[in-house]
């Protein structure tokens, strides 16, 4: 059976995340279903890995497996046609080897979270972004989020929901920038536990208020406890960039 | 009476735009009725000019006069939480003196608009930028922009329910770039015409598309003839950016 890499885009906004749930509509159903729409196959959309609720992406990547050979420009037109008016889109599909797999073969994946920090209330960015209303110091946030870089054990950033077999994981990359009114935070890594980025950034937020230091920051990943560090950061701010494989 | 200056953001989607109106919602209705919910006194915002239903704007301008001063800051939180839960703030007060006018003071006026210029459909973009699937010749659209600028009679771009005396305007810029995906049209002139800037963009699209040469938008700038230029492009990409006093 042919397999296709499909690089996908969504707006998170009132969906359950990725991952088919019993209480709504998940992308990875929108998906299968357009593809039975377009090919009256049942096909299994194999993610790169879970989003949350609300949370966006410009890149994820999952793959299917088609009875039948279709050229991967009429896939992208058909399935797109299927998946209106969801705010759901297939920006690429590519056929891959058998052995390619979303999730298994994956070697980085890249995160953005976007806080818009200013007084007054969104307006065009209220779905795309974490409404921050108090100033936020940036480049303590970004000196702090150092500590996090490299091969740590990252219980206390782990939800207790997470299925993960180890919390120790290597971060590559989290660098905190200001962007006009906005504070953007890349990060980037092999794998992330379940709510690891929004409990980064949630804990980051309480640097950036000047309520902890960086020491503070420190002494809450040590514990290897998610009760010492900050609260989760809520899901409209984070953006799925890409997965290199 | 004290008078205030605001700078005012918002999100046109679902409004009737800028002025009132009896089909819906109008930003000027809702600030007046936030001013009414805060201070109980029935103002008038004059705004800087109209925009129309489902144009957005970033710094929107508009003056109103109260009974009684108030602290700028005080007017700012009230307001805004009484324009809770639509999508616009207000992003600054200023007092300012009696013989400013937000219309009549106004020298210069700037806009954008966004074009999401790709195959596969909008997501995150969708109410905020026009979605143009096909191909735009990005730099052929800028060098025909520029027969555009000056001081002209611009009834080929002209609504035909335009209110304004002459058709002559100036127009200082027009400048037509790439960013990433979308194409940003920036257009600034002391004061503009009814749906003018949808007009040029419109057109502008047809020099992109190649169906016309630098030389057909002459031919119809000359004709003095609204029914020559090209189509109205859609709200969803315009932003009414700021004003010069």
């Amino acid at each position: 059976m042919p397999r296709y890499k499909l690089t996908i885009e969504y707006q998170g906004t009132g969906f359950v995340g990725w991952q088919r749930q019993e209480n709504g509509i998940a992308i990875q159903q929108l998906i299968e279903e357009a593809f039975h729409g377009f090919c009256g196959e049942k096909v299994l959309a194999y993610g790169m890995g879970r989003t949350d609720s609300g949370v966006h992406a410009l890149g994820m990547v999952a793959h299917v497996d088609l009875q039948d050979a279709q050229d991967p420009e009429v896939i992208k037109g058909a399935v797109n046609f299927h998946l209106k008016p969801n705010r759901v889109a297939i920006l690429n599909v590519e056929e891959v080897p058998d052995d390619f797999h979303a999730r298994h073969s994956a070697v980085k994946r890249h995160y953005l979270y976007r806080i818009h920090n200013r007084h007054a209330p969104l307006t065009l960015t209220r779905d795309h972004t974490w409404f921050f209303p108090r100033k936020l110091n940036v480049d303590a946030m970004h000196d702090a989020a150092q500590i996090l870089v490299g091969h740590h054990d990252f219980t206390s950033f782990r939800n207790v929901a997470c299925q993960a077999k180890s919390p120790i994981k290597t971060l590559d990359k989290l660098d905190v920038k200001r962007v006009d009114e906005e504070i953007h935070i890349t990060a980037s890594a092999r794998s992330f536990l379940y709510n690891q980025i929004r409990n980064f950034v949630g804990t980051l937020a309480l640097v950036g208020e000047e309520k902890w230091t960086k020491e503070d920051l420190k002494v809450a990943l040590d514990a290897k406890d998610r009760t010492v560090a900050g609260p989760t950061a809520p899901p409209e701010g984070l953006y799925f960039v890409k997965v290199e494989y």
